[in-house]
């Protein structure tokens, strides 16, 4: 549990921070960027907000594109960007795809070898993670955390949202692949890392977890509509369709001429923070 | 004169863009970003700030990492970010060093073979870009200009919007070089882009500008005091110095804690665009 410190610079008031650590579940060193608010730098307990980066992105791309520091000061809310996949595992092929091994993790614990030996991105993200947090950062107040991602990262935040309402007390995404089991690059990465069984893709499916009975606070998702992934890999409608029929609270922002990228973020991530704030604060 | 649009994404209303053009000046092909804000968009002509980066960069760094483009949208301002040198010359050496050829333009026209057929920053970002804009833009308004810019950008916003005082009416930078003449990036670029004649550097060197005549509308200066570069290369000092003499405008703010990164860059560029709009609106 010991971090290393790769880099720190103060912005907003705040400190923005990318640490390193040994985990367990990725069977290697991860890294992890940590911005805290202005009142988390004097010692006071703020809450968590994390944010799950989508396909191909480490903890940078978030931390240096998406512009969140601003308004996360503002608020006082802790933002955590952690990298989307173990790296350097030495598994043939782990660097081949921009959708499979390293960079796309999936954000679930994967069962199939050679990945189930490190590809457990589920639990470090939603058990290990704010076990190094909660060891290293008194200002960091674990009892109230939000989650939040993009692409990829959404289909992280719906799913490890869902299963832990406990935990995660608000979410929220950005053009996330709401039903993995029913689009390419889902079915692509689940049958390599679970298996053909799609008996157990379910458990990483927010579509079907709704159905399922899952049950969340009020979750927001921003999604443009010139979206070059949108009707084959997104498909927004599916999640609201399973929203309306399970009665949970959903609003889904269909934002005209929005493509897929950190512009997009940017320009709404404002939103998103008020929005756990309202359930953080 | 022909544009190739690289890219385009809308953001916060407006459009952000990346553009491709022969430069004569620069012999060969250049890029520059243009961010057009919503008002712009929809076909009102509005003011431009160039946005002058430092070394190693392109006119991506300040497009994605400065979080510019929200209040650009709000105070309608189009936003120019330029390369920072000619690329792809074939000259010995021009991909060697980070302070010097490629990515190292100095904003200043080269007199040194070989560097004087392509090195020629200071006339492509004062006269040849403004005209490829013209040329290509009705809604950028090039009788109401700013210019800003970072480390080696902010010795390009000085010096080239103090010599051209009736083309750029506001002036701001991060961080930087003030005094060329004085410091070891800027002795080892201009010796070898302008040859030892120390005479011809004090036409790219603001501080001696300043206390050669030059002036310009208030400028603003932000300064962090935790930066790596701030006692060897930057020496806001010796601006503030010649300014006082010679009774020119200016705000200069040390900035407790901050460094030479983006996030400085990216927690004070509202009140840079805000310094400008004063000025152009």
């Amino acid at each position: 549990m010991v971090l290393k410190q790769i880099s720190e610079a103060k912005c907003f008031g705040g400190a923005q921070s990318i640490f390193e650590h040994h985990s367990e579940r990725c069977n290697g060193a991860m890294r992890f960027s940590l911005f805290q608010p202005p009142q988390a730098v004097r010692g006071e307990r703020r809450p968590l907000v994390t944010f799950l980066s989508g396909l191909t992105c480490t903890e940078e791309n978030f931390t240096v594109k998406a512009g969140a520091q601003r308004v996360a000061a503002e608020l006082g809310l802790n933002i955590l960007a952690p990298d989307t996949s173990p790296r350097n595992q030495g598994i043939p092929g782990e660097d081949e795809s921009y959708d499979f091994g390293s960079g796309a993790g999936f954000y679930l614990d994967a069962t199939q070898a050679p990945w189930s030996g490190a590809y457990r991105m589920y639990s470090y993200i939603s058990v290990e993670l704010p076990q190094v947090l909660a060891k290293n950062f008194e200002s960091i107040d674990l009892s109230r955390q939000g989650i939040m991602g993009h692409s990829m990262g959404g289909h992280g935040a719906l799913t490890i949202g869902l299963r832990n309402p406990e935990t995660y007390l608000s979410i929220s995404a950005f053009s996330p692949i709401v039903a993995p089991s029913q689009v390419p690059w889902g079915q692509k990465a689940f049958t390599g890392y679970l298996g053909e069984d799609r008996q157990s893709w379910a458990d990483y499916d927010a579509t079907a977890l709704v159905l399922s009975g899952h049950r969340s606070g009020g979750i927001l998702i921003d999604q443009g509509d010139a979206d070059q992934f949108l009707a084959e890999q997104l498909r927004p409608e599916l999640f609201a369709s399973a929203c309306q029929t399970a009665g949970q609270e959903l609003e889904l922002r269909m934002q005209a001429g929005y493509d897929h990228s950190y512009y997009f973020i940017a320009t709404f991530i404002e939103d998103h923070l008020r929005h756990h704030a309202t359930a953080l604060l």
